[in-house]
């Protein structure tokens, strides 16, 4: 017997996903992305200098920073910024997003500059995070292509795409893109992040409850791969990419 | 010569106003507020229980805290999370909106529970503080009808209505509703909080550049009340109170 | 039946004011004002460089700090030095104090320089933050006087004076100048804070209880417009300025 | 042309690694554990209570914190205590160490108390959580040992062994149990979990340069398995279990 | 050749002494201390109740915190409140206090209540941390009296007095009660406080400048003696103690 | 009757001290000293530049960091970085320990550049912070010895040699070296840190319990002068000096 998805989903199926761009307007990149009831408001900012340790190197920098609205959850949770401090898995989940956006850039490419990603949980049922780096990359996309438009980039410091999505194995099965409720059932919870080229950023596998074997986390690196090219053909397809 | 306010807007007119509730669907008041380009995500949270100075006193207490997201502005902004603490603006308005909502609510009658109100917004153009104040009233009645629906609550605590709006003065001219180019440019800034009986909760005035005269502080007054009288009428209109 | 105010003072009545110039002796201004059983000491303090937001701009800037020492009060309070953070209200006050003080004077005649008004409640009996507005002027005055005779400066970047007094509806009657039994038991309790040429600076009214309406705000705002031109003779009359 | 480890070492073979039990007399268990230069004092203090989110559920705590020697390092890094906070970086390790340990105890069986276990790097080469997790295993047995001899426990609350390495495609070769050099140059980095019955806790692959490939994946995991075979057998004979 | 000490003071001369009692209202003891032209207000205020470590003892604690305005000193510094933390320097000073005064009460006698002591410098000449202590305990006395005369108490929990004072060796003389020019001048400074009965409590030296010889530390200590035999006497008197 | 020490100690004998250096392999200089159990890691970092009010000067700086590993007590204490501050007693030893270091110290002659001391109790059995002044001067002269050897200075900027010790009254007789149980009982505690011609840097002296006399302060000095030219003694040992 099987583990019964909300909206008869199937084990191998992502939820709807909708990614909107130019959500609000001050960013120069700015996407509303939305994995089924989860929303993240991913807005990328470019600033014209970069922090300490790369001035002078002629190379930019790529950052992210992540926050959940206090009522984004089912129980509503202390604000960050009353408590004075970003929880570990904050950090965590910004540092994740930080390196995933990074392994698509060329630095050097990018000039002496930031990209600033925020992205912001207005609404959470699982699988922040992969929402947050695969809007995040559309959001840098946007501000890229405004950096293009004004003349200060001649040419894409982009290298590629990048996405990502949770698998794990709930009830022995293994299912893709965990909602809230699966997300607290399963044995062993796994973020992947992958290039447009199909090659691996990072991969991130918690055993929850049972610790796992080779051919379960097998079965579960490649339920991630076929959701992530899906993915990265739903971004080309927000950003009008044949 | 008179300021020209943008989209021929009148001196006396409010922006385009929209209030959307359930706008998300973890809380049980959740409200989008816009004031033109202004938008402020307003959610009211119940908790059964009271912070440590209202225990045992049967009373109930109603809290405010805000936020900004960092791209929410023109340029971006530090987090507060990230950054530690909350400004001495944040606290002030925070503090501002809890004293505005508990002015309409008789705590004794909510009984020992606490409704947070969380004003988060998602893009500033000029009078964040005053959409969160009225968004939050809408997202507080929200809540309420839900402990009324569960049989918690017999009665309604909320004793009437509550709006805000800012007023300024411009190139010598008394504006309604300052958008943020508006209030760039104004000499005193001031917002006013008021019942829906026309009574003060909070009139906040302060010169920005030139002192101001009584006579001014007088026009500012009348077209604050006239503006607030517009704002309970849309609220009541949302909540669909005759 | 009206409210018995102590020592049998009038509705319209101030406290008796005090101020001491020269309380300490290390500041370039120390004042101590006393409003009844209030104390504050102010001290200004010149700084020959700005805020980094100011640097370069060839104007200066006036700030100030608030503090209350632990047993100013009924019951003592914690420390904020201990508890590593300033209060809400602490916050709101200084930012009030600061803006007030700037209000009148000309930052660009002080040049690159910054004036710290630093004011320490000793003794607090209500009335503190119009207390310390009121006496950071003298301060200031003070320090500019330094600043002259030493030949730093040429002329006074002050335009004018300023002080600030509080007002309040305490049962159902306008009261001048409130002490803390008076704060307590009011409905509406009013900060204003105006000039010399009698121009409002700030206008701060907040119903702690019943909402006011505009014949009782008329009423305050009258009152206040007495009160401070009382004290800003006597601010004139500490200085010795016909 | 491969890569010339230090020492000779076989891309296959771990460095020398030293669990020295008893190292410090006041905890219930005190390893320390070498990986080559890399040393890392593992501690296991009980506590006779459980954390708030524990309490009167009758379960225990496992958890850990993690730190650096501000010269344990090639160049001396700030001291954490003095900065005020904890980076991300090590909040991020305490939090893989405790679930790593988390992950074989049976937490009911371990009762209303807290196991604390403390990671403190006094020398660093390379692989620091690593050789945390597998030292702070064998400081939990001791522990554990202790609650059992006084009487406190019946049974033992562990459900296994756990143990943990590093591997790392190093110009294109995979590599066991990186040193310092050798994580600077590499592509990527795979930190491994296992249990004493191979099966995974977590797995977390990073690429730092190049993304990399599922057989660059699936080699990597099959180096790491190997190791952890090794490095629990020294973990059953630092404990004398056969 | 000595040194010149200001106001023609002898080397083993105190500065003039005031000690007003009742210098602020609210506090159950309230003290100005000043040694020549430092000034300490001390406050004693007792709670109803102990610190946590305290609890259930039947006895009672004495503590003391410090402070300095910003501008009690030549150069302003920062506002520790404002910084977010207290420096070392204060948190030294505050346990010195402490210690201090807790040398001199019976605690069981005491009851569980907390006697706080607050020392804030307004006016900053050397000496404060002695001038401080020699204060606290007059305001210590002031409290206890006000529980004598409450009832709460029925024999005094002090068991004798305590005062201190600050000796340094300055161009090769040891000087009694330095001042601030002399403190910057001195090669070593030392803090002792002593009881009424003529017993040490603490003595701190350190060599600012040269390291000290036994018989220059043996001359410090009795120009302390006596001039702690000063205050002792002082205190007694401004207590009315014959 | 007197007190019967450990190991049949003699009242005026040290424990047995360890010296052992390049304990670790990056720093500077790097010292395990060992007081019996007391066991504490002490590492002298070079840096070539100067904290901010030392810029410009010519001169150098010699600074300290002390801290205790969570289980180095008897109890686990709370990690200070977790915790977000150090504590008062943490931030009095590592003030110590700088002065006491500094005092032996030619800043001019040692140049733009810091010397960092970290100071970790890897083991507490009473007397850290002597302890780590006597190992920091050891780890000191070795960071100095590279700087010879590299060139960077041609002279030792070192004065001479410090060391520490601790002494107490326990049940009436004087104690040379207190451990943890000794230091419990005593009723003064008394630390001094002497340079190797015999001067004092420090005398700390604290009635934990009794005040203490003038004859009972000069047994104490007397054992600590003595105790403190064994230790200097050892330290030359250590070092190979004859």
């Amino acid at each position: 017997m099987t583990f019964e998805r909300s909206g008869r989903r199937a084990a191998d199926q992502l939820r709807p996903v909708r990614i909107t761009r130019g959500y609000t307007m001050h960013a120069e990149g700015s996407v509303l992305i939305e994995f089924g009831q989860t929303r993240v408001l991913c807005t990328a900012s470019v600033e014209e200098r970069v922090p300490p340790h790369r001035r002078g190197t002629g190379a930019g920098w790529v950052t992210a920073e992540y926050g959940m609205l206090p009522r984004a959850t089912h129980t509503r949770s202390d604000r960050e910024a009353a408590r004075g401090k970003q929880t570990g898995r904050t950090q965590e989940i910004q540092r994740l997003i930080g390196r995933s956006l990074r392994a698509v850039f060329d630095l050097a490419a990018l000039g002496e500059r930031t990209i600033h990603l925020d992205c912001d949980v207005l609404q959470a049922d699982g699988g922040t995070r992969t929402a947050a780096i695969t809007g995040a990359w559309v959001a840098a996309h946007d501000a890229v292509a405004t950096l293009l438009a004004s003349g200060k980039l001649a040419a894409s410091p982009l290298t590629g795409a990048v996405a990502a999505v949770s698998v794990g194995m709930v009830q022995g099965a293994p299912l893709l893109d965990l909602e809230y409720t699966e997300d607290v059932a399963c044995d062993t919870d796994m973020n992947v992040v992958m290039t447009g080229t199909g090659h691996y950023v990072e991969v991130q596998g918690t055993a929850e409850g049972a610790a796992f074997s080779r051919p379960e986390l097998d079965a579960l690196l490649s339920l991630a791969e076929a959701g992530i090219a899906d993915l990265i053909a739903l971004q080309r397809q927000a950003l009008a990419i044949v």
